[in-house]
């Protein structure tokens, strides 16, 4: 495996809705190559989209009733605080509704369909480019029992979202117990280390990945636990 | 930021109870830079902490009692899995044990105080090398709600386990919402896709990072959770 390299990609101007990202990480990003996956945060993709709502700018809980909205089921409230699971499948704070890095008086909702998003990016990338890469969507997650946030993926294309290491044996000739590893949200935390909060920078390269992970592959297929399965829901 | 580069330090033997592990690192990594972070994988911590129990090798459920003792709280249980928490305050499957990667009839409990063990091989490394680096030890953890694994930190050195944006403002010049980035997680994660998991590989220096993460830190006191303000326990 050796080694990786995970660069930021800076030069991407603001976007506005019914920009063409893939254009945009086009023109900012001049070296890219096959097997590259590329990591584009989901506040880009959903403003792209157009997945911006007018709130309130004087009310700081005028997004509320969007987190009721966007919500299949509610897990958790304490004061302010709601963890639910969206359409997507995904648990998170606030069904994901973000208020920083968008316009005072917006709230950016997650994509309808990020697979579907990076899916798009990557397909207008070939056709520009002539690159075959992956693409991950990646938005920032609260855990459970662990402090701080950690940035996941919540769509992908190009990348199996699941590496599954079933059957293999480890070093010592024995079945690894160990069997399947969510490379993408892996690769969307070591994103995050180069982008950085309070900068524009929205978009990352990760290079050096094995190149066996790059096939078909979605987020919510793959990593979304089935409720009926999940110890914590 | 820019970028940075995640390397696997290959060569490093099979680790055996009281090894030296800031040693075999030295041999193992001959370029080591000041705030260069090196990621060390729990089972060769401890493997050289004497960790490994013996265990019946025949009998697939023997290390259930140890994962009994291990615990100081059971939190679910659904057939052979056991979610519990660790004295360190970890919430984890079957305690942090592993049976993989270590001999057959043994199995590796966690380290005692793995910040204390991360702090042991950078004070080493420093007297030794004459670098000031940070040490993170990671270990592979499970999530609710998201399928796959991911390798997370259970105990660092120099630096800090949580990079605090609390009051920094985004790119538009409002207060950030999100404040607390687990960033040894994502560091963990990041060392992780050049391991591979059938392979010896066991330690990885992350370069690149941003100089102002690095300080005393420690995951425990930083990352584990409060109980009592935990929504899922």
């Amino acid at each position: 495996m050796g080694s990786l390299a995970v660069i930021a990609v800076d030069g991407i101007p603001e976007v506005v809705p019914g920009a063409d990202l893939a254009d945009l990480i086009s023109d900012a990003a001049p070296d890219l190559r096959d097997h590259d996956c590329l990591v584009v945060t989901q506040k880009v993709v959903s403003k792209a989209e157009g997945r911006l709502v007018e709130i309130d700018p004087d009310d700081p809980l005028s997004h509320k009733p969007l987190v009721e909205q966007e919500s299949v089921r509610i897990l958790r409230r304490r004061g302010e605080l709601i963890i639910s699971q969206t359409s997507h499948g995904f648990v998170c704070a606030n069904a994901g509704i973000d208020l920083s890095n968008v316009g005072r008086g917006q709230a950016a909702l997650l994509p309808i369909d990020s697979d579907r998003s990076a899916r798009g990016i990557r397909d207008r990338l070939k056709a520009r480019r002539g690159v075959d890469l992956a693409v991950i969507v990646s938005d920032t997650f609260g855990r459970p029992w662990r402090r701080g946030v950690t940035d996941v993926a919540i769509g992908c294309a190009g990348i199996g979202a699941i590496a599954d290491l079933r059957g293999t044996q480890d070093a010592l000739g024995r079945e690894l117990q160990v069997t399947e590893v969510a490379i993408v949200d892996e690769i969307a935390a070591a994103a995050d280390l180069v982008m950085g909060k309070s900068t524009n920078t929205a978009v990352a390269i990760v290079r050096g990945l094995n190149p066996d992970w790059f096939r078909r592959g979605n987020v919510v297929g793959e990593i979304v636990r089935d409720p009926a399965e999940d110890l914590f829901r």
